[in-house]
């Protein structure tokens, strides 16, 4: 180690570079970089290990700013360690990766954040992989006392004391104010000790501008036998006269000029250039990996349901590639992910009901190179749905959602537990990918496509058994679709996916004995969508049927009716009231997405 | 008082009732009813204040079935008390309100149930507007233990305690078992109670199925200072050699026959008919209400961003209409919901930053018949997606959802903080309602409209400031829309809605100086469509071009290419990759939905 770095120093330059960087992008919150500054400065120029000239080195330790916000004192920590070059000025600029809030668009940023209360599930994630993993390095997250708020937080608090995850260290720069007023408990750290102490924590009360009493908070859970809370008790806008301990000033810059001057001249000088961080690594952690495929055994004749091929397809994959793993929110006996958590229980983590840390802890563990399945009932993953759009702009390698029990098909349970809205949301994630297999083969398919496809991808599973569709060897594609019955004649095409392609198949033979010939499309692929094959059947029929186990809005329907952009008539079978307890056959009449509801479409557009 | 109830042979009964109607549904839910026989027989027979004769009375306890799946035992326990007369053997069949979870199709129902986690937070609402409303009756809510899991139930907590929620009281069925194996703590019903108390609460633990002992834990928490919990110590299908205390029994019934038989043989016979509750109401408590209506008050030229127009529409509604509240996750200052904070601040809530809670206490409140505006970012408002998800099934009289800060013209804080996705999710909730206003006339007015429409409603605004395109006495309704532009030559359909409707005028402007016409539609109702104005549209001019600041799926241009049903070419300008930090100028022209995206497509098409 080389001599000491003057840290009170380090906060001081990285409060100037806030205050000037904020103040040049006209936006901003530099009040609540100004609270964190010795947090910050203690953390990358002392306790933490990592290697500046290598962001995305795997053997180091890892740093989450949870409170997004104050992405420019990072900035400026990872310009001072030698980490980045770009001109701080720079900042949230349309060219340049010192964005807002954090995102990966950066080197160094692992999970996208600035919506708070989502950096301690996921670095709760990356914690659980290291300890399974048999990592050394440790995980350090950023709280502000606002996210504390949260739910969130107290599900990954929850998972992180049962797990046991002594490696996390999280720190909550307690600066009292939130963007809108004070917080609930001011400068109260005891309030957050009492809860964190309640969820199996160690905790740590300090002055967060004392830079000795934050170095010693670090050194107090370096081999602490629970996670560790690091409280610090700060001021928004520390050192700024007019800014520090004032509310008013969350999300508001200095004016350039006066106002930033007279902010400068408070701080005083530090004059720091570079002051590279002496790079220290682990040397010896590896991340997992493997190949997997899957080989489906079913023979004609056979029924399953989607979800059991579903844990017939992770089991395989799981066992044959140990960066495979799965987490459940107590539904693993109805998602089947179970047969991973049986054949691979160091590969399984349980959630419990806790859906939001479900996705957060798969994001975190993605990060650490592992290909993560989360599972839950589909109408469920409404719960977590901001993590999914957090995931999304995370950027993972892998990260693989899988809904079950869609839509009115899984019978008397009722409403509640019906999801008829999942495939909008999953939709609606910018860079998702979303597949719905309709029977077991393809959806042992789509399961091992969906580990291989970059990013985030969500499969939705269905609870009754189908029949088989598809030989053992079938091919399935990111972006396909199968074209399941087609004729020179065909008069109208039907486009179905999931239980439903059954029902269309039904209306198929029906109809046959009337002299009508369908086309029948499995779009296995809502997202990307088959528009070639959709526009062929535009052209090539007179209309397009679409039957969906889901709400009429943003599922197969629209999926389809944007596709082919008005090139032929849609008419969109779907889910169009809140249905009731019933029998799945029941449900599925009464809804309008059965074979009889398909027959009638098809024959009122002839 | 009439003599004390038989309160175990009353659990007895219930008991029965639970397994045999479960095993005529042939599925559902009888261990987890089970254990909580005695819980809900001294609640129903003793502790709680109702009138069996009124499920809709206003001045009598309530009690929230949080842990929905032990609906059997509910409408067990209100069958005896005189409440409903169907045959509890209708359970789960279509035609019977008895559902698998509750829902409000039965009028006891307040709030539906089934996803777990949530009601702790309505049942916070209720009790929030009771104390602001001078009510005197009590908040009981039944939750499981596996839920206690979901964070959702300490945002509920803190806000409980933080509020001084003294007329709440929970009880927890400590059964140590989820749906896939013990729970977390099992039987530890210290390990809640550390918990509850870190966040404020009163906490008793006993004995769950000793009456007596239930009986004396009502009784502590009576007149308690804070919010209460009971900690009942239960066994997962109690009474039941085969299902007590044993893992697997989760949502499955005895089979019909011998093993029914067993069970019923085991419990013994009670032989129970109604025993009619006595009617106990408070008597004096009254709902508020009052009407209510906007007076915009905009010139020609001056301009206002929708999210004000929404403050001051909230700030005129609230201040002449009591029931009309507020509640909002620290973002008043930018959602501009202060404005009712500043003038009526006996009708906002705080949520801090839990969007969850937030959404729960709305739906709560609205169930005590306030008309409850909630309010944040729309980005973060995915965060109580499936809250929003049940309030749409909890048919609520009135509840308005309100996202400020819509899409990519927010401009520098970047993609976290773009809500690219809230009109799919919206749109998603079956029931919903979706408007999106344009100016800040429409704002005020479709603020107003929101308030007075039955069911969830959601209302989405934008960041900028928008210039006046509507005089003040303009009117708006649910389902229309407003034709901005239009002449006899129409070549092309331009549908915007919010920011983007400004952009479509100026390409109005542009394209007329070629001398190229199009027709502009103002789309501020999303859901439900004005398909005949846009039908007329597709038939009237060649094509149409949707443009829209929100994602590709789910939103404008799909809503469109729905309604218009493949009778005329659609082209959707939408956000189709993540976006990052700019001025909104720059981020509107790079994705491609400002005015000169707008020509480029209207030119394309012609």
């Amino acid at each position: 180690m080389s001599a000491p770095l003057p840290l009170d120093k380090i906060a001081q330059q990285m409060r100037r570079d806030s205050l000037i960087s904020t103040s040049e992008a006209g936006s901003g919150h530099p009040s609540t970089c100004l609270s964190a500054a010795e947090i910050m400065s203690v953390l990358f120029f002392d306790e933490m290990r990592f290697d500046p000239s290598d962001p995305k080195a795997y053997d180091v330790d890892v740093f989450v700013m949870s409170k997004g916000h104050a992405a420019p004192i990072l900035w400026s920590a990872l310009k001072h360690a030698g980490g980045i070059d770009e001109d701080l000025k720079n900042l949230r600029k349309f060219t340049s990766t010192l964005e807002g809030h954090p995102t990966p668009r950066n080197p160094w940023i692992r999970v996208a954040t600035g919506s708070l209360g989502q950096g301690l599930g996921s670095a709760c994630g990356m914690a659980w992989a290291r300890k399974k993993d048999g990592h050394p390095g440790r995980v350090f997250v950023l709280m502000g006392d606002g996210e504390i708020a949260e739910g969130s937080v107290f599900e990954a608090a929850a998972f992180a004391s049962f797990e046991g995850l002594t490696n996390l260290v999280a720190i909550v720069d307690v600066n009292a104010f939130g963007q809108s007023g004070p917080t609930m408990f001011k400068h109260d750290t005891g309030a957050y000790a009492r809860r964190f102490e309640a969820f199996g924590w160690q905790t740590v009360e300090c002055d967060g501008h004392d830079v000795a009493a934050v170095q010693k908070a670090f050194a107090s859970v370096r081999d602490a036998k629970k996670p560790s809370v690091i409280l610090a008790r700060t001021l928004k806008g520390k050192g700024v006269p007019f800014m520090e301990n004032k509310d008013g000033w969350h999300g508001k810059p200095a004016k350039k000029g006066e106002e930033l001057d007279s902010a400068l001249a408070a701080i005083g000088e530090a004059n720091l250039g570079v002051v590279r961080v002496t790079a220290r690594r682990y040397g010896n952690a590896r991340p997992k990996s493997g190949t997997f495929s899957v080989a489906p055994k079913y023979k004609a004749g056979d029924t399953a349901a989607t979800r059991e091929a579903y844990g017939s397809a992770l089991e395989q994959i799981g066992t044959q590639c140990p960066a495979i793993m799965a987490i459940d929110g107590d539904t693993k006996n109805s998602t089947f992910s179970e047969k991973l958590k049986k054949a691979r229980p160091e590969q399984f983590a349980d959630a419990y009901i806790a859906e939001q840390n479900m996705v957060s802890v798969a994001l975190g563990a993605a990060t650490e190179g592992h290909i993560p399945y989360a599972s839950s009932f589909a109408c469920f993953l409404s719960r977590a749905y901001d993590q999914i759009r957090m995931a999304g702009h995370s950027e993972p390698e892998h990260l693989v959602i899988v809904g079950s029990h869609a839509g009115v098909s899984i019978g008397e349970d009722g409403q509640s537990q019906m999801a008829l809205e999942d495939l909008a949301m999953m939709r609606g994630v910018v860079p998702a990918t979303v597949l719905y297999p309709s029977d077991p083969v393809s959806a042992e398919k789509l399961t091992e496509l969906a580990g291989k496809t970059k990013g985030v991808v969500y499969i939705r599973m269905s609870r009754p058994k189908t029949a088989i569709l598809y030989p053992n060897d079938e091919p399935f594609t990111v972006g396909g679709s199968k074209v399941v019955k087609s004729s020179a004649k065909d008069a109208i095409t039907v486009v179905g996916a999931g239980v439903t392609l059954h029902e269309a198949l039904a209306a198929h033979a029906e109809l046959a004995k009337e002299g009508i010939a369908i086309r029948v499309i499995d779009l296995y692929s809502l997202k990307p969508v088959d528009e070639k094959t959709l526009l062929q059947a535009a052209a090539e029929t007179r209309g397009i049927v679409t039957v969906e186990d889901h709400g009429a809005c943003g599922g197969v329907g629209e999926a389809v009716a944007s596709a082919i952009a008005g090139k032929a008539p849609v008419k969109i079978l779907a889910v169009r009231e809140l249905p009731r307890s019933g029998t799945p056959t029941e449900l599925m009449r009464a809804y309008g997405i059965d074979k009889d509801a398909i027959v009638t479409a098809v024959r009122s557009m002839i």
